[in-house]
């Protein structure tokens, strides 16, 4: 058969064996699913996770169902169980991101593939694999839309939607042809707009709660032999073709089998967008190096990339928690007087008058070298100057949670034993007993429950 | 409050009252109701529709729910109702159509609104209130996004995704800000590519299950708070800045409240894609007042619009029933085979060879007059070359099923009756007994269930 690059894709995507990814690749997918399992349970709370939840409970099934859905340890079917736990993962904005793609995987991947593993008995390592696979696809797709298409689309919904599918048609074990079929039906699904972030609003955790819940929809209907167009990503009426001015299709094949996508994801390290982190790294750097204090600041410059300026220049007065997360001054403000812009700082203090009066001194400015090298870097650079009319610059070249500036397990289980602390989902024991299960995911022979009880169906 | 586009349609929707609606367009969404129940059936046997319903009955309820899956009557909730309902109705390609807007209105919109008023116990007036709504909002947002976004996009799933969210807000009594917030959490969902029809793919179903279902998704977060973009049909990164290059706002807001687009909607005739009538009812002319048989036929030029090049043109070889309806080839043999083409005849004779030979015999070429008018008319014009030679032209300004050409309500119930017989999805008893429900819609205080047993929760 002819190899087009949504078809080598696909074949990949379907042929993937455990025993093909390298172990420290694995290892990596392990961290990654005990740093999604932390947000998961962070957007318990969250307003927009609440309703979606409620949707799913008005319209799923009863009990039964054998798929858990984390933030309230019920069981429904793997439709709903991947909705809401994919909402919930995406409400905190501690979930991972791939940076060439700016693609957020796990919020899509995990719920998804959890979910039906979890209904069908799936073993760990076909829960691993089928992840995996998700990660791979997703992120070459967000490569492969490029710059122009994320200027409009929230590419964690669109490319998230093949992802999903990818991820679930794996652990469904279609054949290429199938996994095609279901990258079809995922790729006319795929939808995500900003036009959200203007006003606040909550449509971020629609499109993880809709990638997660449309893909997976996507490998079913595949399984039952529902065909979907064969070029869906790069074809003449395909996603490229409506939402993307600059779509290169040698992306999606880039070093299929050897370069491993998965192991480029960063960890968020600070509770914000991540078009913020590189800026706050570099501020909090200057700020350790000459241990500023807030009142000796008088104007921070961000020197970004356009895509920091796309989306979060429509935020210049954050009304919600949410929408601070996507204010560079918010974010540079609690660096400023916390050090730290965590869950805890955004959730006590975004609104605090100290906090809006650094924000207000906080600008942002295209940079020719930043704007270069993203999205393949994400370089941080600061100009801060003091009160006393010193001008200190600093810079990051890798963000703090990036591959070669990443967390340990150490700090990983500490950064989730926060978030669930923070929505107090889960108990320090219980997720004690998660951590151990994820480390030990590989030899585990049917993927349970974490939290819900037993089956109740 | 300030007055953009989205949110005038917005208040109109939420605000529209059954008194406000002209007895005339009433009686007009009554016939598109009873038309589009017909094509409900017809996809009962359709393989994507199975799919679809074995989807919604792995992920969904058991039953109760309260809404009624037609083509199998059985009861779920609202959500699958809808999803399996709008999967069935666009099957047989005898669905309406609204021409400037090139929207498929009753596939989305009847789905969604059925399910609703059945789960709910809502009147007859309420659901056809909600129905108008949905087609007047739906219809200005197919004419918003234009000719461009056509190109690449099935508008029934985009601007069907919002008018089912329009449809359900109003059935849910949305006051005009949540209204917004639905068509925020709608159009951020739009979605659906052409790029299925070069491979014959099944996505078709999939674009009406999952407008009618998001929309349904939309209105009922709404209704719990779930907010959304406020200018997502016309704002920066919106759905016209990521989908359409000829977006016109102004067509958001054109006469409403008096202008009903509703009753502009039009009947199909023939069992094929819109873009084939025009000139399959002027070759009809011709033939019948020439008297031509098949075998006189040399050759058919088919003079069309753009559109119909881009929908039609990839279909060169149709290899199912259902490609073969956007085969001009084929719909123009059948008519001069048969003097029709309905369900029957593309289901027993698209592939026999006598219509292959008149097939191939057939072509398309962009005619400036047509193309000009389109899509405000769909003037039809052919030029028939004989094998003696003569060449005869024909021409028709409004075909078959337009508002000025339209089917009478006889002709209606013959229509319905023959698609409910071509899947035998109902008897001509139970039939007639949907029609008089209908003709009197206006005056029934609960909306029940047409064809399943009562509740069986």
């Amino acid at each position: 058969m002819s190899d087009h690059p949504s078809q080598a894709l696909a074949a990949f995507a379907a042929q993937l064996r455990y025993e093909d990814i390298p172990p420290a690749v694995m290892a990596r997918a392990e961290d990654l699913m005990l740093d999604w399992f932390g947000s998961a349970l962070a957007g318990r709370n969250g307003r927009p996770v609440q309703c979606i939840e409620s949707f799913a409970r008005t319209m799923g099934a009863g009990p039964g169902g054998g798929a858990e859905v984390l933030i309230s340890r019920r069981t429904t079917t793997p439709l709903f169980a991947a909705m809401v736990n994919a909402a919930s993962s995406h409400y905190a904005e501690q979930d991972d991101v791939h940076n060439g793609s700016v693609f957020h995987p796990a919020t899509v991947v995990f719920p998804a593939v959890l979910a039906v593993a979890q209904a069908n008995g799936a073993s760990g390592r076909e829960l691993m694999t089928a992840a995996v696979a998700g990660y791979e696809v997703g992120i070459r797709v967000g490569e492969f839309l490029g710059r122009s298409h994320y200027r409009t689309f929230h590419t964690t919904g669109t490319a998230g939607t093949v992802a999903a599918a990818a991820a679930v048609g794996r652990l469904l074990g279609l054949t290429p042809e199938r996994m095609l079929d279901a990258f079809g039906s995922a790729g006319t699904q795929a939808a995500g707009l900003w036009e959200f972030l203007r006003d606040a609003a909550d449509s971020k955790q629609l499109h993880t709660a809709k990638a997660a819940s449309d893909g997976l929809m996507a490998a079913y209907l595949a399984a039952e032999g529902f065909t979907g167009a064969r070029r869906i990503l790069e074809g003449k009426q395909g996603m490229a073709a409506g939402m993307s001015h600059d779509a290169d299709p040698a992306r999606l094949t880039n070093g299929l089998g050897t370069r491993w996508a998965t192991a480029e994801t960063s960890f968020k390290f600070h509770a914000s967008c991540r078009h913020t982190h590189p800026a706050a790294d570099a501020l909090l750097q200057v700020i350790v190096a000459e241990d500023l204090r807030p009142e000796q600041i008088a104007a921070v410059t961000a020197h970004v990339h356009q895509g920091a300026l796309d989306v979060l220049g429509p935020v210049v007065d954050p009304r919600t928690v949410h929408q601070a997360k996507f204010s560079m001054g918010t974010v540079l403000g609690l660096i400023a007087q916390f050090r730290s812009a965590g869950l805890n700082e955004f959730d006590e203090a975004y609104a605090d008058p100290r906090i809006v009066a650094l924000r207000d001194k906080v600008t942002m400015a295209l940079d020719d070298e930043v704007d270069g090298a993203y999205p393949a870097r994400w370089i941080g650079k600061v100009t801060v100057t003091t009160t006393d009319a010193r001008v200190l610059r600093a810079r990051v070249d890798e963000p703090k949670g990036d591959p070669g500036n990443t967390l340990s397990r150490r700090e990983l289980e500490d950064k989730a034993l926060r978030l669930a602390r923070f929505s107090a989902a889960a108990t320090d024991d219980e997720m004690r007993a998660v951590f151990e299960r994820i480390w030990h995911i590989g030899r585990t022979p049917v993927v349970g429950h974490f939290l819900a009880p037993g089956e109740t169906r």
